[in-house]
């Protein structure tokens, strides 16, 4: 919405006004029942007085087109089009209210439309800065690649047979043990949830997880309607999930090697602590493992290395180490469930980009994923320094935090529970755009996750300055 | 399951069948409630008599390991893992059946299954042959990607800007005014659909479409609860539209330009007919545009240029025409709509491959697309022609079929109700795999989708003398 009436045209701001909002709707853009922007809102947007926004809007509603509704708003009138033109439209914002889907959280939908933007600060965006994605090498890698024939041709149900191979290579350094049969290729650990969601847990089933959760952020489950607990994992984890599951069905969620948020490691005995209470109730287990690569010190084995009763489904990405943009992850298991999820991702988009596929194949096979990694760390942990630096220089005071093990985030803690959608939107207004607490665990208002890996150096000075002002100001 | 016991082994043929099975169960692929081959099919893989195998599963069974349900088979017991190591694992096969999502007709799993294999003759297979992708230009074109930075990070919800205003200028030749606000990228038409059913329909809608339609061999809609409703174009519809409606949600889905299976081509009228019928009733469609490209002679407007209201949501794709592999469609409608159904689509997938996305950006901008288009749709017409000619010779005493207008398909009638699985499985046995018209219209016995997209010359002729052998001897 860059349009702004002209001084100049023949028109008055407000005829201008009139037949943009027309236009929008005539082209279908604006459905009925879409809500208006506030006139305040659309003051600014426009560049001209609220009393000529508020003078335009009720003209268009004297005319039927748009309509009032007390202490909510104004929208399109249901009657728009026959206003219009004696026309009529589905009744769109209807269908989708009533849709299936949750929408994303408005928080989520904010930042996904502001991290599109360059002048904005991304201060938690968990993705790699451009700078650190290795695009020079896969662009070089491209000329590489040699596809037979039939690479282009709709993928077999599981995905690349010889991806699969190299995964089942690439996870035995981590004391997985899986045949091809075992590992389904997927679109990265969300879809992979996603198929789980919909392909192995009937309705009202239980998801464990962690009070401070990426689940909470991203809802595969809830929006199919299941039910999240959250855990403590050094609770009597054995009673405790017994107790709570009943007679329902349940599986327990897991990212035991750097938690997104909160950047947790788990110990090997919690590992084997949570496996065994798992085994003895027979929940299955689902292993995030999208950022084990990124630990500064050696990583420990997962869950699924112990798994000796097919009970863990592992998932594997390179959407935090290679790229995020190849849409490229894995999903390991038992047979009979990576064929059931195969048969439903087939049904959903039929399988993942082939080219892609070949990529992500042409680095693990040759080394060249290993090495980036290498390189990768020593820069993510010299960023970690570095915003350390600044978060003891500056926030000593006021926050606290643990030293990062790897991977993206700083879980940075608040003393005062200040952490809220109005500093979320303060700091918007200053362009920081912040990953707040209460959108990994909606009772958090002290929490914000920092991530260091996105941002350039100048950037993340620049905007945990502006953070600390905001949070000064605010208190 | 290419293992067989070896004759030279120390161990007898029973023995190590026992330790077969019983390894796949340890290792977990084989999961409580899994349902064993019929022992005559296991004699048959492992190469030994019926006798030895049953030997083999009663001893199992004594052990407990395996158990058999009268007139249903032989499965992995309940208690499968007690019995071999007192460990339990999640009884998975309960945790698939009782889950959201429906399977895949048995039919098309064995289609997906049989279609990875290199023996079997594709008869019906919706997919370019290999030999008519451009493989090679794919390849090279790969050479002169230049990929910005930002290219592999995440996708902005609705795609690449770049390629999403590539697709306003060529659907613009099809009469399609659009912006690239409403466009969303998509991994083909079958997660369109998806997005469609599970962001914009509530629970119990109606779908109306075709007595034979592509729809009722996938099932996006099915999967979510919604009511499938045969209409016939041709009927009164606006009339029975507004009766079959009543006071539910609706959607209408057709394709109009060489429709799957049927390969029929609406006429103009019969577009606007529906149109108009839509619009009254207030009903969207959904129009897949997938074929379009592939007719022999020019193709009459698409419904989305008749669209003034903003309630036809129309589909392309480039899986018909460059490559499946890609996972790169598109879906066109009012902005409200189409951010509705990107941000869904970010909780599902997080967007389509970026690589995908640049190599469809460099086919569309270069006019690579258009003139790969032009000489794919003569050798299609050449195919078409050579199977006509055998369908000719052979087939008039038994079948009939129009002359195809384009695209990939004849829809073979036949004068008798021959076609039901049998005849597929018959088919299977001699290699040849047939898409039986009962996966499009589960009440049809009469016809099948025959492909002369991808089955080589050869393998065309071969398998249609095959599959006029078998029909004469099955009457």
């Amino acid at each position: 919405m860059k349009w702004q009436p002209s001084r100049k045209d023949e028109l008055t701001l407000q005829q201008q006004i009139i037949q943009w909002v027309t236009k929008h709707i005539e082209r279908g853009d604006w459905v009925a029942g879409t809500k208006l922007p506030t006139q305040r809102q659309l003051a600014m947007q426009f560049g001209v007085n609220r009393s000529t926004v508020q003078q335009a809007l009720e003209e268009l509603k004297a005319a039927g087109i748009l309509e009032s509704k007390v202490g909510s708003g104004i929208y399109v009138a249901d009657n728009s089009w026959d206003s219009l033109m004696t026309q009529t439209q589905p009744n769109w914002q209807k269908y989708i209210e009533t849709s299936l889907h949750k929408p994303n959280y408005h928080t989520i939908q904010l930042i996904n439309e502001y991290e599109q933007r360059d002048d904005v600060i991304r201060l938690g965006t968990g993705e790699l800065a451009p700078s650190l994605l290795p695009t020079a090498e896969i662009e070089e890698s491209l000329k590489e690649l040699s596809l037979q024939p039939k690479a282009l041709g709709y993928s077999s149900p599981q995905g690349s047979y010889k991806l699969r191979e190299a995964i089942c290579g690439y996870v035995k350094k981590r004391g997985i043990h899986a045949k091809p049969q075992n590992v389904c290729i997927v679109s990265g650990a969300l879809q992979a949830l996603q198929l789980i969601a919909v392909g192995l847990l009937e309705q009202g089933s239980i998801v464990f997880q962690e009070q401070t959760s990426y689940l909470n952020s991203v809802h595969p489950f809830q929006s199919v309607g299941m039910q999240m607990i959250a855990i403590d994992r050094n609770e009597q984890l054995a009673q405790t999930l017994a107790q709570r599951k009943r007679k329902r069905q349940a599986v327990f969620y897991a990212v035991p090697t750097l938690n997104n948020p909160t950047g947790g490691v788990w110990t090997t005995l919690e590992k084997k602590n949570l496996y065994e209470a798992c085994k003895s109730s027979r929940i299955p287990i689902i292993e995030d493992d999208v950022y084990h690569e990124l630990l500064f010190e050696a990583a420990t084995a997962p869950i699924k290395s112990m798994d000796e009763s097919g009970q863990v489904l592992y998932i594997g990405s390179v959407s935090k180490t290679l790229s995020p943009g190849l849409r490229i992850g894995w999903l390991i298991g038992p047979t009979t469930v990576i064929e059931r999820l195969a048969d439903i991702k087939m049904q959903t988009d039929y399988g993942s980009s082939a080219i892609s596929q070949e990529i992500v194949l042409h680095w693990l096979r040759s080394g060249k994923y290993e090495k980036h990694i290498k390189s990768l760390r020593k820069e993510l942990l010299r960023r970690a320094n570095f915003i350390e630096g600044i978060l003891q220089e500056r926030f000593t005071e006021m926050a606290s935090w643990d030293k990062p093990k790897g991977g993206f985030y700083i879980w940075l803690k608040f003393h005062e529970p200040i952490v809220d959608k109005d500093l979320f939107t303060k700091l918007l207004q200053r362009q920081v755009l912040i990953n707040p607490g209460y959108i990994y665990d909606p009772q958090d208002t002290r929490h914000i996750r920092l991530s260091y890996a996105y941002a350039t150096y100048e950037e993340l000075e620049k905007g945990l300055k502006i953070l600390f002002d905001v949070v000064k100001k605010s208190k």
